[in-house]
């Protein structure tokens, strides 16, 4: 009888111990100095620094069917972005500096240069945020996922002092809503977005689209904007000052505003205060999609939500302008319950 | 023009809000008094005790394809124990108490009833390891995977004192090794166990095994072990006694042992001094596998190993006894590199 073997079933050791090469430079470069030890332990291990009364916040996300249009191109090295930033982002909006990131990839079939395109993606986004990428996990699913495919989760560890934490009992009525711009669709509503682009419009990807001055498929994977840069110096110096964020992703406005807002009181939004790029527009009329549909899916331009005291607004914006930073008054904290949008 | 929403497209929010629901109750239940918050939040919050120097240790890891085990058997209530095992028995080796664990739920086709199964799963271990459920993501990628079928990942972030820190730098000549039992195949290696057990044999799943005494499927399906709630009394109490810890999990003796002792340290296991469990010689049998192959890929019923101090063996043997716990005198650390297993 033939002899079987672990790598005749379809997983090779020596293919994935390839990959682990290829990303330890990438990986190591993203260590902080509270990093001990190195690739291969069991674990990743991260020594905390002194806090008085230190509050850890974790949060996991995976970047959804934006996988499949990194497939439709075959472009590797942006994905692994999507995944730290659905996380980073996350964690951020209660005030916490995201500490530490781990992937879970699992592959149909491990190709050790698209493994180093993706976790080399992962690790740049995790330098960018300031977190040192200290595990992860690259599984080999033989008949899971096809040749080529794969799903990708990240898992984020961030920390605040108790006294910094962000909740909503900061906020008060007549907080202004200050809204910093998305890169694009970022990873959220993307079933929708490719059953209006590939089956609606039989768009391959490769289409020129004279709004966008890019090709649909580039505009689609453009990387999730990853806010820690921008954010946190800006908690830091504002403190008390802000009384809430939020990170529109998925459920959109309706969904994430109130999860930054106490009992009883609601946002209003003015749709007008802020240029919705074209990509939402397009698809918008692409999929005849109600605008209330295309608020409660997408971000529709508006990545992430602070809000502000309405004393503090103008020292913010003279704050934000002087670093460049793009922002929107998008609108305030009234009474009542929901997220109401006028001028849409 | 037909109007699109989201839910047309295959992503349906309600039953998500539904899935929330049915697990809300299995997931307060592992909460510990650190857990600050509830579900809902962006991040999960957790607020760590007085350390005098606090090292983070986190892990994760999937189960591979055991998951088509489950959707074969379309049994859907253990394999969250295998997402939370193969996780803290990672972190658990470097001494690590496991605080909280999030979990990445992908699924094709949103059943708010099996979402329900699988995470009461992961609650019930969440539990039973101590560590509460803080966090979680459960994505609907549509296209993706085919109705009724999901990947899981699990994130377990745990904490110990800086000098309780389980290294390699304990270990000495002549330590002993003390296997503990593992419960079955674990979740390791099953692309070859698959394709012995349903290609060359051609079972279904539901072939009543005499030398098991229950179906293959069930055997197949056993849960991985959760090693917490044995291992971490044991390191309280016997403290720097205890040299190393090993899961041995993919890769086998062959790939772990060495990831817990020194360079020019190796070690010598003798296969006869525990009864190798049927499925395993089921599936050596089966296949025509190597027992070098064997221990390479499987854990042979051997599912963690303490490296301990040769003079504390005896205290050691009695308190598991005492505990009513089974465990093998299995090897001992020797000079010169990698893992020399005999009799086998």
């Amino acid at each position: 009888m033939e002899k079987m073997t672990y790598k005749d079933s379809g997983v090779d050791i020596d293919a994935g111990n390839e990959s682990v090469k290829l990303i330890k430079d990438a990986v190591r470069a993203t260590y902080r100095e509270e990093v001990l030890g190195d690739l291969g332990g069991f674990g990743g291990l991260f020594a905390l620094k002194n806090y008085e009364e230190p509050i850890l916040i974790s949060g996991t996300d995976g970047v959804g069917t934006k996988l499949k249009i990194a497939f439709r191109l075959n472009k590797h090295d942006t994905i692994g972005q999507d995944a730290v930033a659905m996380c980073v982002n996350d964690i951020l909006v209660q005030g916490a500096e995201p500490l530490f990131f781990l992937d879970y990839l699992a592959v149909g079939k491990l190709n050790p240069a698209q493994v180093a395109e993706i976790v080399g993606g992962v690790a740049r986004a995790c330098k960018a945020s300031g977190c040192a990428l200290i595990g992860g996990e690259t599984a080999e699913m033989s008949g899971f996922y096809p040749n080529g495919e794969y799903d990708i989760a990240g898992f984020a560890v961030g920390v605040v002092e108790k006294k910094s934490l962000i909740t909503s009992a900061r906020v008060k009525l007549s907080d202004v809503l200050i809204g910093l711009p998305s890169s694009g669709l970022h990873s959220n509503g993307f079933s929708l977005v490719r059953k209006i682009i590939f089956e609606r419009k039989n768009f391959t990807g490769n289409e020129f689209i004279p709004e966008l001055g890019k090709t649909i498929g580039e505009e689609l994977l453009t990387p999730t904007r990853l806010y820690p840069s921008i954010c946190l110096p800006l908690i830091k110096k504002f403190g008390e000052k802000i009384h809430g964020m939020v990170h529109i992703t998925g459920g959109g406005f309706y969904d994430n505003i109130p999860r930054a807002l106490p009992e009883n009181f609601g946002a209003e939004i003015d749709a007008n205060s802020w240029t919705v790029p074209q990509i939402f527009k397009l698809i918008q009329s692409w999929g005849n999609v109600d605008w209330r549909e295309m608020f409660r899916t997408f971000n529709c331009g508006v990545g992430m939500v602070l809000i502000v005291d309405e004393n503090s607004v103008d020292e913010l914006a003279t704050y934000l302008d002087a670093a460049g930073e793009t922002f929107y008054k998008i609108g305030r904290v009234v009474e009542g319950n929901g997220v109401k949008i006028i001028n849409n």
